[in-house]
């Protein structure tokens, strides 16, 4: 099957900038086979889209999420500690139903933002895996492994046990890339930490999880170890493998130095929009850069995020660095929206397949509609995606060669459905959450 | 004429935060006459909309925008001195017919995201006028006064004539009033300051002035006079006027404490977007509010903000302030909705008609769906609104009693004609803007 993409702004993204501001792409199969100028002749295709000027770009890619957590949004948002006081215990209640329905709710969400693939890690992660499957989105998943009893393993043995046997049925699927996702380096002990480490190794697979997150996680480490918990990671052999770290708010300059030395394997995952609404405060992403660190952008769970876009993050990369850096200048926003797309498709090994349009790479592409009030004028495109768009300027978006949005609807689901269906799972969560509420 | 909203969650921004989660909304004419819970028997009414679990909350207000300004958007966003090197120089070439298609298109914008009343300053302000009239929005608008040549004026006496007329033709009129709008203290020589002062009183108009915003500003003003410029402007009589500082991001302690002598009827307009996105700072409304002054949001022109919608700034304040004090519970999100409505409405001296949902006030209401992927679950409303919600999720709105805004789209308007209209008037500024940016 050859579909047509024509009269769109291309932004491809590839090392050399590529732009056609009046182009069109083919795609073939599932791979993009050609792109160009409108002024080409144009191929024949079975299906032809008009883009109506609308900003074609590389599929973006959330680096970091728990799609579980749908059933948390806007609950007990502001209140301190949310994570023992809300997070940790409502998280007892979750089923095998609500994790799948919530998966496949966030999936939608993401899809109608231009998200077209992620790296989540959530309890019960075989049903994520079935729900993205099911949802035909691309996808990195790891099932969370933390030293006390969960929803899903009695104890991190148990949820271990559950990983290898996630690995081995998930491992060779051609969208879904199974990982394992240590909870973050102060709620695991040394042995689990070891274990995870050699179950890395064992399957090649790559290991994500939060570090450097929390001021409390820090001071643990210089007390305990008189190191940070990235130097500690990398006596476990963490830096050795394919390492997601999550956050890094508070990696020092040493962290960096060392992290260096692992770049082509140790990647980041920035979640500024979370870790600001959270005043954990802002990670040192310019240094990461000139450190020659891969730097992805990540939502967050959405009761952190809240909303599971990258325009959301996009926006606040820009204003958080600038004004932290106190220079106008720092990070124009065609940086930002390659650390969106590019950025992120190398912080999950995926660059080799998506992350920018070339051909021969998988056709995983966002088209946004320049048809609403604020998309005028544009100078810049790149300026018009990261201030001026937001999710709801997605209008079409295609994910290994397949239309899943169309005219910003689901082309295969229904949101309402998926929302009947999510709320139908949520009885004993909902009743449970009031109660908490009720406590703060 | 009566007009029924039923089924919607009122959040009506009142003293004592009253919400009917399940509520009803009457408007007689152009006030609000009743509203009260489903379970209370409806009144009759000619006209009925059902708001589907919608949330209606007042008609939010834009404390400071430029709305002759969207032909500047996207274009030099990353460009450091962007006023000297874009918009001075482009300014030149504005032309009557090109602000008044522009302060329509911008009043469209508004609209479509909720916001009601703004206030404006800009150059050719009558057109300004004209468009706010012709789209029934209610606003504050002022004359830009600068010491240099403008397109509407040869230096500042000139403006200051403009500035006469303006408000003996504008005084008295129900939706629109007049202000005066020095440009800045650094902007205008004393002699200026004072005739604006002394035009303040002749016809008891506020004033509305970038204030603090700039730190050659501070330093000119502390090398000069050894004072902040608020203790400048207040030995000028400025504070003793209705006046609507805007920004005061370098605002300090001894200015709160001059101020608060003064807060009846000295407020601030709080631009945090177009504020952080310069680089500029963050301005310290914590200790604003400790000293009980009234502060508003307000988005800056299209070229600084860069939409004019208060969810991306109630998002950006959230998040800001947070990290900013270092305190997650700072700024609940019932808070910021509060200072994006009732502030708003207070900082523009429109409280006694506008700003809150009670028997007798104006009917400005803003009803946002829930529909929406993000909008699910809502445990708390003012949550959905800050954190889930984007501008695009703004489904009706009325100013006046008058529904301006229906399912999404304009009543009165089409934002294509509109656009339309503007960019048949852009051909010489679009020229000279590609001048400056190859220039860059
Ligand atoms: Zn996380
Ligand atoms: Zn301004």
């Amino acid at each position: 099957m050859k579909q047509l993409i024509k009269n769109v702004h291309i932004l491809t993204m590839d090392e050399e900038w590529t732009e056609y501001k009046h182009g069109y792409l083919l795609i073939e199969e599932n791979r993009i086979s050609q792109l160009g100028p409108m002024s080409d002749s144009l191929p024949q295709a079975d299906e032809v889209l008009d883009g109506q000027k609308g900003i074609l770009l590389p599929g973006m890619i959330n680096t970091h999420t728990h799609t579980g957590m749908i059933p948390f949004r806007s609950l007990g948002d502001d209140v301190p500690d949310r994570l023992r006081r809300f997070l940790f215990p409502l998280e007892q209640v979750m089923t095998p139903k609500l994790v799948r329905a919530s998966a496949e709710y966030a999936m939608a969400e993401m899809l109608l933002s231009g998200v077209t693939a992620f790296c989540d890690m959530y309890y019960f992660e075989d049903e994520v895996a079935q729900a993205a499957e099911a949802m035909k989105v691309r996808a990195l998943l790891g099932e969370t492994i933390i030293d006390m009893a969960t929803c899903d393993a009695k104890d991190s043995a148990d949820a271990l046990a559950y990983c290898e046997s996630f690995i081995q049925k998930w491992q060779g699927h051609e969208m879904i890339t199974p990982v394992i996702a240590p909870h973050a380096p102060n709620t695991n002990d040394l042995k689990t930490l070891e274990a995870i480490a050699a179950l890395s190794r064992k399957y090649n697979v790559s290991i994500t999880m939060h570090v450097e997150e929390m001021t409390y996680e820090m001071e643990e480490f210089t007390e305990k170890y008189q190191q940070t918990p990235i130097a500690f990671l990398h006596e476990l052999g963490y830096l050795d493998q394919e390492f997601i770290m999550a956050h890094c708010i508070f990696m020092t300059e040493e962290d960096m130095e060392l992290v260096k030395e692992y770049k082509d394997n140790v990647r980041i995952a920035h979640c500024i929009g979370a870790n600001t609404k959270s005043a954990k405060g802002v990670a040192p992403v310019r240094g990461m850069l000139e450190h020659q660190l891969t730097v992805g952008l990540g939502t967050d769970g959405p009761s952190s995020g809240n909303t599971l876009d990258l325009f959301t993050q996009m926006r606040m990369f820009a204003n958080f660095h600038k004004t932290h850096l106190a220079e106008r200048g720092a990070f124009p926003a065609k940086e930002i929206v390659q650390i969106a797309t590019a950025g992120g498709a190398k912080t999950l090994g995926l660059f080799n397949q998506v992350g920018s349009l070339e051909v021969g790479k998988k056709a995983d592409l966002t088209l946004v509609e320049t048809q609403s009030v604020t998309m005028f004028p544009i100078f810049d495109a790149y300026s018009a995606l990261v201030y001026s768009a937001n999710a709801s300027n997605v209008s079409d978006v295609w994910v290994n060669g397949q239309q899943l949005v169309k005219g910003k609807q689901l082309v295969l689901r229904d949101v309402q459905v998926l929302r009947a269906a999510l709320y139908q799972q949520m009885d004993e969560f909902v009743a449970q959450a009031k109660r908490k509420a009720s406590e703060v």
